[in-house]
């Protein structure tokens, strides 16, 4: 079995980071009064390699749906066919990241990646959705792309061949080159599928050496037996892939481990995401990442790529998953908002987006001292 | 003296608040996983007095910018005039407060309260701005309603007199009606004023009756010196009000007890802000609440209004400056965003505009479990 061959991600340009970190101090504000937003607007010239960078817009989320094998051992109280009615949602625009995006004026596309069940029927109907308040023009398009009805049993094998595997991340990279060639200029990540916190808590546990139990969460609000079930699963499928676990590298996980990781413990909307991070990274395009299943997707594509892809990954927003603070340390990214989120779909990392763009337009707006005439301390 | 009668302030509706509590365990989503959009949803339809609420758009950003005769004791090393040369950058466009209005679609209007010097030739013209990347049309309208030139020193005397702080107030009453009634649903606080943390920190350890050293910070970035005279100075105004201060209650300060403050410590730009908070307030208009200046007259607000414009206050971000904390834990308010600003403007809790807008369009836009045909848990 031969891998996808991956595209290359350029470094970020420490020449432009540098020019936009002198030209912050110029700009009429006390030096460093912007906080974070000058970090980012340093790392977003950085991404773009030019300072000021364009502000990055319009924003594209592609939300990937999967079923997951492990749904099986009882990790969550949602029944399966709720990712297909949730696919339906999104077609009609009537979920929560659909509000989202509109409110920031953000696409949405749904590739159906894995879903078990059958997606039903009319949702490749172009015309204009009536229910959830979605406005003609905005419904979200529907992709095909369903590499497997779900995942196999994590707990108890691999989830994923190997060959599934690469076909899905195949898919990510195709759909963030599809939103991209269409004009994209932020990609979010989104993401559905019953019971893939699972499956990114073992990912999570994999990629970092932390223990299930310090990276397993709730996920939709499960009680306390179900929680210890998730966990003791979660550390099955951990013994079971021992030796490809065993002594995690503090630095990015190799592309081999990574991709071993990934078809052992993954999920197919994760290796979708995965090759979603590495188009944007790819083409330059900074990504923002969302929850718990997002970050271990990261993960993957930062170990997929011998780390290229993190200084285009942009944490949107810091989710409930303690997996998801997890990953995100040891990625070494602080995310931007933290809401108490727990819900998916990228809705996180969508309110984020006006924050990254402001980032970028305070650099290339701003008055200087000596443009506007004002007087320095 | 006669201070100015101030509108009255309605209760919010609990009746909305708990229609939209039991719409949101029915949106298409696991309950209480949109976390802290759900808070403040509920808070949005109780202000709006109905569920679902529309959403609050558009905004408008109102900068109020005054001198402080309490630069005098080198609290800070900006020259006065910057307040002067900051109101042209704000009619030019070049600031960050225009920056990131543009970026949220908000209106700005700045609002000479009490600057000290006089203001360049020429922001009363109503063509467009060429600097700073204001786009025509954009450019914020200047409101000329000086109350005096800056504020006395409130180390050595009252700020204000009396007469000063009512019309000030009542300035902030009529821009607020203003916007409203030019069709804005949303007011943000925004405000300029070299040295001003100052007399917020001293309004803020006298309404929380906190030390003073423990609510002031290092405004613009003042060195170790110089902050240990400014907690100085405040401690001096503190000492010099005893009397008034004495024993401050637990909950709202009374509306005399308000006033006083306000005039022996405060500043036309606080107190211009006061009363936007209670014009938005009365008008049924939430009002999001920037940082360090903007608590310290949201605190005011509170006060003379014996509490009642506490349910309309939106905390939009966490500033810097310990006195911000200290008076939003005193209120009862929780942040949105905590992103390391201590710029003032309004920027912080201009970013927090999509959030707030966010919260309400979820309840109006988002599909039920029953209209989505998505089967519960």
């Amino acid at each position: 079995m031969s891998f996808p061959v991956l595209p290359p991600v350029a470094a970020a340009d420490d020449a432009a980071a540098a020019t936009a970190l002198a030209l912050l101090d110029r700009l009429t504000k006390p030096p460093g009064s912007l906080g974070r937003l000058e970090d980012l607007a340093v790392r977003l010239a950085a991404m773009a390699g030019c300072c000021p960078p364009d502000v990055p817009e319009p924003a594209a989320v592609a939300v990937f749906a999967g079923d997951h094998g492990v749904h099986a051992e009882g990790v969550t109280p949602w029944p399966q066919e709720v990712t297909a009615q949730m696919v339906a949602n999104f077609c009609a625009g009537g979920a929560a990241i659909n509000v989202l995006a509109r409110q920031t004026g953000a696409r949405v596309v749904v590739v159906d990646i894995g879903v078990a069940t059958p997606l039903p029927e009319g949702l490749d109907d172009p015309s204009p959705a009536g229910a959830g308040g979605a406005a003609a023009g905005q419904r979200p398009r529907l992709i095909r792309a369903r590499v497997a009805d779900g995942t196999a049993n994590l707990a108890t094998g691999p989830a994923m061949t190997a060959g599934q595997a690469g076909r899905a991340v195949t898919v990510g990279l195709e759909v963030a080159a599809e939103l991209i060639g269409a004009g994209a200029r932020l990609l979010v990540t989104g993401d559905m599928g019953i019971a893939n916190t699972t499956p990114s808590a073992a990912l999570i546990a994999a990629f970092t050496g932390r223990p299930a139990a310090d990276v397993t969460g709730r996920g939709t609000g499960i009680d306390d037996a179900s929680l210890t079930r998730k966990v003791a699963v979660i550390r099955q499928a951990l013994e079971r892939v021992g030796p490809t676990v065993a002594a995690p590298s503090a630095g990015p996980a190799g592309p081999e481990r990574a991709w071993s990781l990934l078809a052992e413990l993954g999920g197919l909307e994760i290796a979708g995401l995965a090759g979603f991070i590495i188009g944007g990274a790819a083409a330059g395009v900074p990504v923002v990442i969302d929850g718990v299943i997002a970050a271990a997707a990261l993960l993957v594509a930062d170990g997929l790529t011998g780390g290229a892809v993190r200084p285009f990954a942009i944490a949107g927003h810091r989710s409930v998953e303690p997996g998801a603070s997890a990953a995100l340390a040891h990625l070494d990214l602080e995310p931007l908002l933290d809401l108490g989120l727990r819900l998916g779909e990228g809705t996180g990392a969508c309110l984020a987006v006006p924050v990254v763009q402001a980032a970028a337009r305070l650099l290339g707006e701003m008055a200087t001292f000596d443009s506007a005439g004002v007087t320095e301390k």
